[in-house]
């Protein structure tokens, strides 16, 4: 291999990957970067077996070839070479980088123990703007969490129908589920659960991409695309794998009827519980009395160690009298989800789940369960 | 104790103590602040039994009183609170903070265990701009570290002579000299070790301050005071008692005559040092060739494991010729305290010290041991 490339798509195409080659004791060379020749481009890919993502990248290739290098040293010497053209040249398996005075030689590995990176050749695709996808992706990302016991929801749900896309995540305690409107585009619907640290990649690589991100599908697996500019090329494709297993019925959890609607400030209301929480103790719980009579809900804790806490809220409040316990960081991480400067905040009989949702907008809905009694 | 306080002053005051309140579990009362009405004051006080800290901030008392309470609650609290005015109240040791809609109690302690922070009252003081010497301070601090075996190094050396201040400090090696010229005061010379966590909270408390500290000499403690605005009371005390012992005669070390002298640009300096350093292992070795004759400095390292590194920096070089390896971090560290664009960087014979100082001006110097030869 022996090519010249601009400093900063080597830079661009070394960050995009890397963050996919991370230590692995069982597998070694999954900490490399695979850079390749193929026509007049250099392509750099990153796989952990579950995701792996491949960056393309204009160059000026002398000679073809291949070669695996450990990405955290190639990572952070780019960081310090001057914004200058680079060439690249191998020496059996070392790679030489020169640049302005530069010269450096890294140890590299042999591209053919480098895992190949499954490819998707046929399917419907979609094709949807990527910073509004990656928006929706990180509403809910983040609330997926690790399960052995029920891998399914570890992931996140993706329901693609004709002209929308639902897309899902929950730990049993609380469930996001954020809408996306598209243009019609399927002609059947997908149902799929993505693992969280794809959901997360995606979001990482192509939230700051200005265009349409293509999606392709297949039986196990799934495409994520995005063009270089200006050309048929692409310029970054992350697949990954599924996970199997069916999705709980999440529309059965959120509550059709509720019991008590309030609407409050969402700084005003972030604000208090995160002041109760300090007196939360171990359990994390805030008391809520709510009475439809007064314009206020008053929120409660205390901790025999510490003290105690009390604040009101102004609110509008319909429905029934309750008193109500929650976790306070289920409340919190959902209220931080939501950006309208009120929120509808809903109960249902009993101990039943919670509703959070912006006012003014309904793409986005936010579930609690409160603690039980006793 | 009963009173009304601004809740900006509350606030500082809080976060101004808060960092020494640290948890102890030989002394459990030192993780907490100790309040206490005087005169037309509250005022806040925090120490570790080596340093301690005390703050003063007007305040409508209708009760006197003093209590002692958990730090970490405290200021915590403080930051969810609204921006009006706070009522502070006592019941037995229970604070009672009323502010708005929020009322909460916390569990406080009796102000009988709170250890006394002694006071200086007599003795020489100087006075002198606060940014400035904080800043003369921020440049050799973090060079010192701790040190059974020596005591003395482990806090930074200060001589006080007439019209100027040398601080120092050394982990042996290498080692920071700052000087700071003032205007005439001190009848006779100190001189004297200070802890390097008063120095760094000196740092913290003083350098955003605009205006002139004021430092009282005695045996075995020293005093740091700055005023209240407009007000002959003090804002803010910090005592700290001294390491005893006698500095190490740190001048002679500095070498007079060096053999040979380079300029080098600050920025590209420390870049390629930067780049050397990933392929320098486990000792942190880099090597340099300098050879008076070329108008440039090489850079080496290798590393079995990773490969090799080689670059040239463009210098003005006068004396002998010379290969010296040095620990990369002792370099970086020099020159990161630098702050022009062209340094100054002397070796002497054989394996002298190494000089690094700054061009154009003579306050600052900064001496780093290199590696010895095999």
């Amino acid at each position: 291999m022996k090519l010249t490339i601009i400093y900063e798509k080597l830079k661009e195409g070394i960050k995009t990957v890397e963050r996919l080659a991370q230590k692995s004791l069982t597998l070694p060379i999954l900490q490399n970067i695979l850079l390749k020749t193929e026509k007049n481009f250099l392509s750099f890919s990153a796989t952990n077996l579950e995701v792996g993502i491949k960056y393309w990248s204009l160059s000026k290739n002398e000679k073809e070839g291949q070669v695996a290098v450990p990405a955290r040293v190639l990572s952070q010497l780019v960081d310090f070479l001057p914004d200058k053209s680079v060439n690249l040249e191998t020496h059996e398996n070392n790679l030489l980088i020169t640049c302005q005075n530069h010269k450096t030689t890294i140890k590299g590995f042999s591209a053919e123990e480098f895992p190949i990176i499954p490819e998707i050749k046929e399917g419907e695709k979609i094709s949807l703007p990527c910073a509004e996808f990656c928006q929706a992706l990180n509403q809910v990302a983040d609330i997926a969490s690790p399960s052995v016991a029920r891998p399914e929801i570890s992931g996140v749900y993706f329901s693609f129908e004709k002209d929308l896309i639902k897309i899902v995540a929950t730990d049993s305690f609380r469930l996001g589920e954020q809408k996306l409107y598209i243009k019609s585009q399927l002609s059947q619907g997908y149902s799929l659960i993505l693992p969280q640290q794809t959901v997360k990649e995606v979001i990482n690589i192509f939230s700051q991409k200005d265009g349409d991100l293509k999606i392709y599908f297949s039986p196990n697996q799934i495409l994520f695309e995005f063009p270089m500019p200006e050309m048929a090329h692409p310029q970054v494709q992350l697949i990954s794998r599924l996970i199997e297993g069916n999705y709980p019925d999440y529309e059965a959890i959120i509550p059709q009827k509720t019991t008590t609607q309030m609407l409050v400030q969402r700084n005003e209301f972030i604000n208090q519980i995160k002041s109760a929480s300090l007196f939360s103790g171990k359990t994390n719980e805030i008391l809520f009395k709510i009475d439809p009579k007064k314009e206020k809900i008053e929120i409660l804790s205390q901790n025999s160690d510490l003290g105690d806490y009390q604040s009101s809220l102004p609110a509008k409040i319909k429905g029934k009298e309750t008193e109500i316990s929650f976790n306070f960081r289920f409340l919190i991480d959902g209220l931080l989800k939501i950006n309208t400067s009120e929120v509808s905040f809903e109960l249902t009989d009993g101990e039943g789940p919670a509703i959070l949702k912006p006012v003014g907008e309904n793409k986005f809905v936010y579930i609690a369960m409160p603690i039980k009694k006793g």
